[in-house]
C-alpha cells in the first residue's frame, strides 16, 4: 500500500508543473513575471501535497496492519490528492485573469480541506480500530497530530473568508502550506541554542 | 515486477486529472458545475484503477514465483490500465457535448471489461500453474475472487445496455466502481456491531 | 538505482496515453476508428518499453554491484526510453495525415534501435567488468540475451526498409514488439504438452 | 523518504518529454531538425536531474537518520526539481523563436543553480548535524562532494555570461550536465589501463 500511496503523492506533486503557463502577450520579462499566480499556486499545492505526504508517512509508519476499510479511506484520500492539480490550474487562471476568483479559490480551498479531513479520518479510524503500534508516538507524529486539527479549522475559516475576499483566502492557503512544512520547534532550537 | 506494476497503476490513476477540462463559456460557477462529466469520469476511473490495484495486490501477495507468461499477461493488463485515461477523456467530452455518447461510452466499457477480464485471466493462470502459496487464501483475497466474476458479468450487461441507453451505462460503470471499493462486510460489521 | 530506473520505465510507458488523439472530423464512430495509428503506436511503444524493462530487470537482478560508469550508461538508456513518447506521437500523426511518414517512422526506428543498443552495451559492460553474479544465468536471462542481438539486427533492417516503405517498417516495429514479449518456448510447452 | 524523492526525480525527468514540440511549418525533415532546441533542452535537463539524483542518492545512502528539518530542505529541493520542466519548455521556445532568450535562459540557469545550492545545503546540514554514518565516505561520494561546489560556481558564472550572451550560457548548461554525469576518473582508467 505504501508504494502505491507514495507514488500517487509524488506524481500528483510533480504533475503540478504542467499546469503553469506563460501569458501570451507582453515583453519576455513581463510574461515571465505576470505568470506569478501560476508560480504561487504551484508552490502552495506542492508544499500542501508534501505536507500531506509527511503526515501520511507519520501515520502509516505507526501501523501494525491495514484493514480493508483503512485501505479504502486511503484510496479516497489519494483520489482527492490526485485531483489537486485541476483546482491549482483553474485558481491560477482565475487569479491571472481576475475572472471567477471567488468560485475557483473556493473550489481550491474545498479540495485542501478534503485532503486534511481525510487525513484526520484516517488517523481517527486507525486509533479507534487499534491499528497503531502502542507507545510508539514519536515527537514527529505528535506534532503532526496537533497540526492536523488546527489546520482543518484554518481551512474552514479561509474558505469562509474567500467568499468575500478570494485573494486574501489564497494568501491564507499559501501561508498554511508554509506553516505545514516548517518544523518550528526545531528551527527555534537551532536559532536560540539547544537548551 | 511489483514496483513496476504499482508504478503504472499509480501513474495511470494520477494522470486522469489532466483529462478534466472546464467548458470555455458561461459564468465561472456554470463553468465549474458544467464540468460534471469530467468529475464523474475522473472518480469512476480513479476508483476502478484503485480497485484493480487492490485486486492485483491481493493476487501478487499470494504468489510464490512469477513465470515468464504470468509476467507477460501482467504487462498486457498494465497496457490496458495505462490506456484508461484516453477513454475517460473522450467519454467525458461526449457526455458534455451530447455527441457520440453511444460510441465513446461503449469504448469506455470495453476498456473496463478488458481490465477485469485480464485480472481474471491472471488469477486463473496463477491457480492452474500453482504459482500461489497454498492455504494462504485470506478473507480479503476470497472476497476479491468472488467480486472478480460478478463484476465481469456486470460489465458485459452494462455494455449491452449502453448500446441503447449510454447514460444509464455510464451510471452503471460509476456504480460498479463504488461497489468495487466498498468493503461491505466490514462496513456492516461496523454499523451493526461485531457479533 | 532500481527504484529510479523502474520509475522511469513505468512513467514513460504510462505517459504514452497522453499522445493519443481523436481526429477532429467525422462521425463519432469514424473518429474512434480513424485514430488507429495512435492505438497501434501506443501498443508498439508500450510493449517495447515493457520488453526493455523485462530485459533491464533480468540484467540488474544478476548484478552484484554497479560501478559509476554502469550507472551512467543506465542513465543514458533511461534518457532514450523517456524520449520514446515523442517519436510515438509524431509517428502516429504522420501515419494519420500521410505526411512525412518516411522521416518520422525513421526517427521512431532510430529511437527503438538506440534503446536496444544501450541495453546491449549495458549487458556487455557488466559481463566484461565482472559485475554479474557468477553461474547465475537463468533460462529467462539466457533467452533475453539471445533476443538482444537478433532484435538489434531486426531494427537495423527495418530502418533501412523504412526509407523506401515506411508503413512496412511500422509493421515491423509492431511485430518486433510482439515478438519481444511473447515467451515462445513457454507458450509452445503449454500448447503441445510438457515433454 | 527515499521512495518519494526517487519518485519525484524520476517523474520530473520523464515529464520533460511532454515539453518537446515540432515546429508547425516546413517540410517533415525541416520540422524534425528545427526542433533542435527542444532536443538539447531535453538532454540538458534530463542529465541535470539524473546527476542531481545521483548526488542525492550518494547523500541519502550515508544517512543514519533524517531529522524533520532535513526532510523539509529535501522537500524544497524536490519542489525545484519538479519545477524544471517549466523553464525547460520556455527556454526551448525562446531558442526556437529567438525571442526572449536572455530572460528565459536566465530563468533556466537560476533553476539549475537552485537545485545545486539545495543539494549543497542538504550536504552541509547533514554534516553539521552529524546525520551521516562516520568513516563511510566512498570514492563516489567524495567525488560527488567535490563536484558540488565547482558546479555551483560554474552556474553562477554561466548566469552572468547569459545576461550578455544567452546562447553561450545555454551551451554552458549543456556542458555542465555532460560534465556532471561523466565519471572522468573511471573513463581515464578504462582508456589508459588500470595502473
Amino acid at each position: 500500500m505504501e508504494a502505491f500511496s507514495d507514488g500517487v503523492f509524488a506524481i500528483a506533486a510533480t504533475l503540478l508543473v504542467l499546469e503553469i503557463d506563460l501569458p501570451l502577450h507582453g515583453s519576455p520579462l513581463e510574461r515571465a513575471l505576470n505568470a506569478w499566480p501560476g508560480y504561487l499556486a504551484y508552490i502552495a499545492s506542492f508544499l500542501t501535497i508534501g505536507a500531506a505526504w509527511l503526515t501520511h508517512s507519520a501515520l502509516t509508519d505507526r501501523l501494525t496492519r491495514a484493514d480493508p476499510l483503512f485501505m479504502r479511506i486511503n484510496l479516497v484520500l489519494l483520489l482527492v490528492v490526485a485531483f489537486l492539480p485541476f483546482p491549482t490550474r483553474v485558481v491560477a487562471e482565475a487569479l491571472h485573469s481576475g475572472n471567477g476568483e471567488r468560485v475557483f479559490v473556493t473550489m481550491y480551498g474545498l479540495t485542501l480541506l478534503a485532503i486534511r479531513a481525510l487525513l484526520f479520518a484516517l488517523d481517527e479510524y486507525a486509533s479507534r480500530e487499534q491499528l497503531y503500534v502502542r507507545d510508539n508516538e514519536t515527537d514527529e507524529s505528535r506534532m503532526e497530530g496537533r497540526k492536523l486539527l488546527s489546520v482543518l479549522i484554518g481551512y474552514v475559516i479561509a474558505i469562509l473568508v474567500g467568499l468575500a475576499l478570494p485573494r486574501l483566502a489564497g494568501l491564507f492557503y499559501f501561508g498554511i502550506a508554509i506553516y505545514l512544512i516548517v518544523p518550528f520547534r526545531q528551527v527555534a532550537r537551532l536559532l536560540f541554542g539547544r537548551a
